[in-house]
């Protein structure tokens, strides 16, 4: 086992503790991903084991095929998923999947969520936009996360009927974005509970988008 | 006592917290029952005793007609439906009733939450279905229970006007059922306040529960 | 200090607790007292003390007119109303009031909370009624509070366009209340964001609320 | 480093946690700043650093321009618009920013929280107004919010598509603004879901704003 594996397990198995604590999951239905540097390989959720039971130790090891390299359980069931994206975006390293609340109510209708926030020009840059409605046990939403978001400013996609794929420079950037999908699709849900958010300008957008991309943190920020 | 009852005793005991951690209970108002295997008893929580303070010794032991076989207090106001699931049920080894939120809102309509989640057709595999208008106090509600859940792929029926009963192999599968039912409850309820969630077809909602029932898991997935 | 204050001290400090851990207040804004049982006096949470600083210690002793008898703080700017109904209401052993979000939004639009659910018909025997817009300072909010409370089942009042007062035989009993009233009024609110809630039979609601009041959990249900 | 110095480092690292307990902020997205009494300068949260990672020694110091005078990291992002209020309201102590969700949700629909609970009487004494759509990287913020706040009771502003800025006497008052903001805009947005909630009195909402901000609490409150 190399450090590198090493680290990713660790990161990846706390990773999963922010999702519980930002309300993203409940019982074992969200995972997270991170692709381990310079190896052919990911770190992923065991299928059906409890949050708080998640140890570095019993997580999955997995190369881009999805096929377990190391690990005693079964891998999450999204894992297809996760490897199809680690193959075709090779500039992501970290996934994450939920099914939180707000983004699954959009989703449900089929529909993407409008950018009329300043929070959601930052991280999103965009609408959240919507991905086909596909069956696990294929490739089918692995392409489905793959072709909505090449080339779209948004790190998360609403899938339809299902829940949210969020994807990131590592895992870390990837759960950041599934914890701001679901904050700007509750807010703008609530906002249009009583009439229309207003629209923002889409060169207000872009330059909200590049600015925080570019200089807002310590470091850059992530994706 | 023999072991059975202790390993049971403890589990409910053990269960009731996580409704508390998922917020389905407030105050003394909801309840978990567990079979006890190989004899003709089940395990469930004394009345009006407060989450924090119940304990293994203090769960009540009954007989499948609701008769206290052991316990110092008075068992759960809702024993009588528990016993009638349970008679009438063989294959059930868990009940929980709770007045989750959302669910409650569709039950106070007398409405099914439509299947429009895939999560919702893996947990569910169809609508969650409404149980008549019943007053406790007789076989009422168990009957109304058992006429609507059986035969049915649904672990979790919504009693018009009053709250959520589940069932499951186990009472941690009806636990589990619980929780994900005010989960989808929820989800569907914000979905449909901004317009319709679209169908899933029902060759796919089929499939997707078939899968889940047989594949998803380290073992074979609870009911 | 004779030991009746003590007990109360404690009781109402540490019931200030459940308003927290309910949800019910945020920042300073709502109160728990107690009647000291065989004296004209009662115990009060201080005004703008934060929940988490409370002690039995620094609870405030008030007579029947509301004047301090034993503390270092002025008591709740509440107290008059407290007092009132104390004087006016002899049955009465514990008064709470909040400012909890779903009750409010019904005192908003001034709007009784109907008794839709069985939960409420055993609890509330009733809708939650609405008492009148009233002005802190003198004794119209106690008066409102007790004319629209003397004769009616619920132990709770919506005050129009301010927030929630309720009654108990003891604190405890006006507390479990207060959570209820909250968790209903958001129950009933949800439902109706969809449609209209079904009728309960007046019948039906009669014979709920008599068993639960004699025949629930280990002893007589508070009021 | 003086000693006020010292003690504001202090409060403003400890109060970013109300932010987190009352779940007004998540991941990085809120602030809180406050002036050192009796020099030029005020205190602020480095930017893109956790909430449980902050401590008074991380916290940045910046004179009235915004420049950093001590600290090891960048200071927030919105530290412009805080010294920009710093420099125009002197009898400001305190600013806060958030994107609590349902301020946002009034924010990005442009419309003002109308005064309907005597509770927003007490702490605003007024709706709470709606400043103009700036973009952040020059004064246009921090202009917004002195434009829209001067000379109104308000101590909270929605910033249209963007989200709350508080101030108060310190940094204290101005959390419990945000804080208090965030529960009427919560509390108005539920009401106003079923009905429009009914006005109240001009002269009923002065009256009751001079009493809170003259008698209520052991102390004159905030503001």
């Amino acid at each position: 086992m190399t450090d590198a594996i090493e680290l990713i397990r660790r990161q990846v198995s706390n990773l999963h503790q922010e999702l519980v604590r930002y309300g993203l999951v409940v019982w074992t239905a969200g995972n997270v991903s991170g692709r381990v540097p310079g190896e052919d390989l990911f770190v992923i959720k065991p299928s059906g084991v409890p949050y708080e039971e998640l140890t570095p130790e019993n997580m999955i090891v997995c190369d881009l095929d999805g096929n377990v390299v190391a690990g005693g359980h079964s891998p999450s069931s999204d894992t297809a998923a996760h490897a199809y994206v680690y193959r075709h975006l090779p500039e992501v390293g970290g996934v994450v999947h939920t099914h939180s609340t707000y983004a699954c109510a959009w989703a449900a209708r089929g529909e993407a969520v409008p950018c009329v926030l300043t929070a959601m020009a930052d991280e999103f840059g965009a609408e959240i936009p919507v991905g086909p409605f596909a069956l696990i046990g294929d490739d089918s939403i692995g392409r489905g996360i793959v072709e909505t978001l090449r080339g779209h400013r948004s790190p998360a996609v609403l899938m339809k009927s299902h829940g949210v794929f969020t994807i990131g420079k590592d895992a870390k950037a990837a759960v950041k974005a599934a914890v701001m999908c679901e904050d700007v699709a509750r807010t703008v849900h609530i906002s249009r509970q009583l009439g229309e958010p207003l629209p923002i300008a889409q060169a207000d957008i872009d330059s909200l988008n590049f600015r925080y991309q570019n200089v807002y943190g310590q470091q850059p920020a992530a994706r």
